[in-house]
């Protein structure tokens, strides 16, 4: 990691870049794709996945009888920490749901908002060598608190055409049984689109490699909703001398090992936690299976030292991180003044890997700065909000000149009139 | 209006096609615009106000005196009418903020999710020979709610060079003072990527003609966030005997002079009602000073005589209206029914004008189907969500292994290595 010693305010871009994402080059070879899938439909999604997953599909939809055997397929170990996770990320969801909000801001006029499910969403899980249990868990449990009437979920086949059984039992756990063997850009198109096997949806949620993120980036300006942009994963860590050295380094290569675009900060006043930090990495680096890939995302990652924690905090909201931990003396006073951040991980014992899998929040994160607009995605995301508004004969008389005036200066007259027509006449019609 | 009689379920999907927006022929030319302003700043919105407007922006800023100068401009009645619309938008959308939402999903392990106000937001007004006060009020209103540190707006200035008075006193009215002379997709252009003058958002709001959509969907793909996709403006109306035909046909044509391209709906089990609208239709359009452009609306438009309640519901959820009037004698139990649509209006004294303007619900809605899966602007669409994860040696002891396992099967060992490293040292450390 480079290591940057009280750097002056001008140099703090330069210092909080990130490793460049460009999807626009794939736009022209996505759009292909898009257009050859909504054209046609599952003739296209097979074609698509011999050419670049080099497997020939049989039937696109996942049969019961295999959800069935992927779930003797899973250790039972492995079932049980699934099932924790579940009902931690269950627990904590759960506690978002929201009650109808009501409010009457004039007399005879009840507003309200209500949230309501999407009814139709589907979930992208990327293929690979291993199998993204986790980020099934993370999607599908608030989908199905949410309500929403038709969950899908789209995964690329191994090349024996298989999805791996675990994300098949982590699926069936939580009620999705629509699951279709589709991976890509050809997946996004199939669920924006719909094709003869894989119904259309309303929102497309999930990660996925640069051309699944091109084509959810081209369908979110057509007529499906996604889940949020894409970028690479990242994580910052603010500590002090009450932090462990042997803790954060572990903490900056988990984030470290998820790819080589991955980047990680350490923000900090103490020159001593940056040596020790430094030395522990080097040590915890060697003992690891990805350490080729950990090491060329720790070249594009930086050690901060700052003179106070004005500066720390400053620099930690411009910068936006998906995930921060606040590894320091008084955490929970630093939190309250953090406003860009994804997940915040408080204290010594809460490893960005406690959030990626288990303490229950969700680890679909606003990456790339995004957290300056952004949320997570949480039960929200599965759901939208519907206003309402019932006024009396009298309700409209109270506001109905306000109306009128508003209507008249914006040269509305139709708008005005839809007003005065109904106080012309009893309130008995 | 075209009047449909008992359609057979296969021809909804005609019956309910929308005038087309294909923005993607003006991507090629708003990119130019973008990419110019991105590296031009002032001088290339000053140059396109020019070629779009015909108007030499001097400042681009509007001065203090601007703004002092307007508030005597605007007539006594149009104050009261903004400062009574304005009270009543700031109860429903005060009414709507978020408490932090706190879970312990598990012993030990403490979770919660706060709402951050977005921290830059910039709010787009466009122009036209009527100036759109209650855009302000919609847009300016929720963002103070909020809290969002830095509120600013566009909006193009007129011939003479100047915004209407009335929109500079409903923006200061709510605490906006950066306000620029500037519209079209040089003004959001200027918002995303920042000038020598204009400060760069994290969010952009605001409706816009054709230009100005296409920049919005261009932006919301690299790094600004935007409020919803575009669409022309559209109503609904479910009615049965109970309803007033002249106050439907009053909704029906406030809806209609919005735009050639506005889309309105009637549906009922009334053949009696549609006639009775019919007429009522041709009366008052008659009158209408938008009358040219009501009439090629409603040549857009359908009224749809369906056999009973179900077939009204799931119609109208297939359709996804902007707005939707319910005025039938069950109103409440129908609106119950309904899944998708941005703002409903309930019973035979509540008009979509009062929702427009002063009831106190947004009027910025989704449109073209997006209440699919889009809310309308509200409290919530200035803010995100940031989760929080706090635990204790004991917590991270109590779910350790089901994130061990989990971390393995996903063949991320630096993430499983983060909790071992932890629990292998005494909680002392």
């Amino acid at each position: 990691m480079q290591i940057i010693k009280y750097p002056e305010k001008s140099q703090w871009k330069e210092i909080l870049c990130r490793p460049v994402l460009d999807l626009s080059s794939l736009y022209k070879s996505v759009d292909a794709i898009l257009m050859d899938v909504k054209e046609r439909g599952d003739k296209a999604v097979i074609d698509y996945s011999w050419q670049f997953d080099k497997v020939r599909i049989k039937e696109i939809a996942v049969s019961h009888e295999e959800i069935i055997s992927a779930s003797n397929a899973v250790s039972g170990e492995l079932k049980n920490a699934i099932q924790i996770a579940s009902a931690n990320i269950k627990t904590f969801h759960q506690a978002q749901a929201q009650t109808t909000l009501e409010s009457q801001p004039s007399p005879g006029v009840r507003c309200w908002q209500k949230s309501v499910a999407i009814e139709k969403v589907g979930l992208y899980i990327p293929g690979g060598t291993a199998p993204l249990i986790s980020t099934v868990l993370m999607l599908a449990i608030p989908a199905s608190i949410a309500g929403c009437r038709e969950v899908i979920l789209c995964s690329p086949p191994n090349l024996e055409g298989n999805i791996h059984p675990a994300i098949l039992y982590a699926a069936d756990l939580n009620g999705i049984n629509k699951i279709y063997k589709v991976g890509g850009a050809q997946a996004i198109a199939a669920m924006a689109y719909g094709t003869e096997t894989i119904p259309a949806v309303f929102k497309i949620f999930g990660p996925g490699n640069q051309y699944v993120q091109a084509a959810k980036a081209k369908v979110s300006i057509e007529n499906t909703a996604i889940d949020m942009p894409a970028g690479p994963s990242e994580l910052a860590v603010m500590a002090d001398d009450s932090a462990v050295p042997a803790f954060i380094a572990s903490d900056l290569l988990s984030q470290a090992e998820h790819g080589v675009d991955s980047q990680v900060l350490l923000v900090t006043k103490s020159e001593k936690l940056i040596n020790e930090v430094e030395k522990e990495l080097q040590l915890q680096l060697a003992k690891l299976p990805r350490k080729a890939i950990a090491s060329r995302a720790l070249e594009n990652s930086r050690m901060i030292l700052l003179r106070d924690e004005d500066a720390m905090v400053e620099i930690i909201n411009e910068y936006a991180p998906e995930h921060l931990i606040i590894a320091t003396e008084n955490y929970s006073r630093l939190a309250n003044r953090i406003v860009n951040a994804g997940s915040v991980f408080l204290g010594n014992y809460s490893p960005e890997s406690a959030g990626d899998y288990a303490s229950g929040t969700n680890h679909t994160l606003p990456t790339n700065g995004h957290a300056r607009a952004y949320s997570g995605v949480n039960l929200d995301s599965f759901m939208k909000k519907i206003s309402y508004q019932e006024l009396s004969y009298e309700g409209l008389k109270e506001i109905g000149s306000a109306i009128e005036t508003l209507a008249e200066a914006e040269q509305l007259q139709a708008h005005k009139n839809a007003v005065s027509i109904r106080l012309s006449k009893s309130p008995k019609y």
